[in-house]
């Protein structure tokens, strides 16, 4: 089983090409250039190197959101009108179960944290566990956006130790260290970032629970109405 | 502080690009095409896409093996013809821990397995465990040649879970399901082979302590003879 993973939920653009047990190339940037300018001469340029047939791909997955409303755009256009011409099925991976894969085989919590403006930030809380002969990635709190306060609050009650990742991170660091009452740490440069491997891996165990959608079908998920939806609502009441 | 990775130790070649705690590029391809073939190429298509001026990188990692002695010359050349070009200090990351990385925070044993042929395999054992403000790579059993069997043993004295890794996991895995006696599983695609990024890491925290070398000065670790130095010392014995 072939897939083909792209990420541009955030600040970075990942594109990743795994086939079974093997990822067979990964290219990821974290760097101020819009996704627009980048995941598609990424992908071009892995195509490239593996002398990839996009042919052959059974799948395509792609980070469904929550995320930047512009990034899970570009995404979600990249990948239909991939699915479309090739008449390849999509994968609508969650952007933080994608993120809290990074931390594969961790038995503390895991928070990734994605800035979502206003004090808000799209997160969840997630955990490993071993099932049968490996371990199952748990789903403690599904994805939300939610004010940080809400879940420092959560992980408060919990009271598990908590490993955060994401871009949040940097932007919520003081709050965090501020009111958390429970063993926290941040994970490293490595693993605290979107990652199209990641989000292949969880595609390849949604093929096998036949979670697949017809690439005219794809939505991406924003979770919040966007800045401009929000101003016209906002506008109308008013 | 700005560190250049590479890693051609193995089958895969990686690149990376880390300033801090971001990953600013990564990668990596797992393909028949030779080092030499690729790991300048990627350097290259890095450096372009986040425009990166070489001489702005503090220091170049690489992995200094075990592994291919190709794949090692290869990326100890490279690190090395840059370190002197650019008067920049190398990093050398022992493969293994830098394969280890890539499980960070798993408090289970690690077990990466890299295949060396002739039923050996270079391994080590490590884990992750709290101290201070976040996780530290404990290395239980340091980077070494040995048979496979007696990895196993050791593995089934200790009796502790254990996840492998690595590309001796294919080879061996008939063998690990017939003789271990401890839970064990294996880490996915995502994290199951060499990356540039952990080597990276890794390498920051080296800087940290003042582990750097003249370029000048790289040696890669190849632990055992090669093959043709093998033969030779036979034929004078003989």
């Amino acid at each position: 089983m072939k897939v083909l993973a792209l990420d541009s939920s955030g600040l970075v653009a990942s594109v990743a090409v795994l086939e079974d047990e093997n990822l067979v190339a990964e290219y990821t940037i974290q760097y101020k250039k819009t996704h627009s300018q980048t995941l598609l001469p990424m992908l071009e340029e892995i195509s490239r190197i593996i002398e990839l047939d996009l042919t052959t791909v059974d799948a395509i997955a792609v980070a469904k959101g929550p995320g930047s409303f512009t990034g899970l755009r570009i995404g979600s256009a990249t990948a239909k009108g991939l699915g479309m011409a090739l008449n390849k099925p999509l994968v609508g991976v969650p952007t933080v179960d994608g993120l809290a894969y990074n931390l594969y085989g961790c038995q503390a919590l895991i928070c990734p944290l994605m800035d979502a403006r206003r004090n808000q930030t799209y997160t969840g809380l997630y955990t490993f566990a071993r099932e049968g002969d490996g371990y199952e990635m748990q789903i403690i709190k599904p994805q939300c956006a939610v004010a940080l306060k809400e879940i420092l609050e959560e992980i408060n009650r919990l009271g598990r130790e908590v490993i955060f990742l994401g871009d949040g991170v940097p932007v919520f660091r003081a709050q965090i260290e501020e009111r958390l009452q429970v063993a926290y740490s941040f994970a490293p440069a490595s693993c605290n970032r979107q990652r199209a491997a990641a989000l292949g891996v969880l595609a390849l165990s949604y093929i096998a629970g036949g979670r697949l959608e017809e690439a005219g079908q794809h939505q991406p998920e924003y979770l919040r109405p966007s800045q401009a939806e929000r101003e016209r609502n906002e506008a109308k009441k008013g």
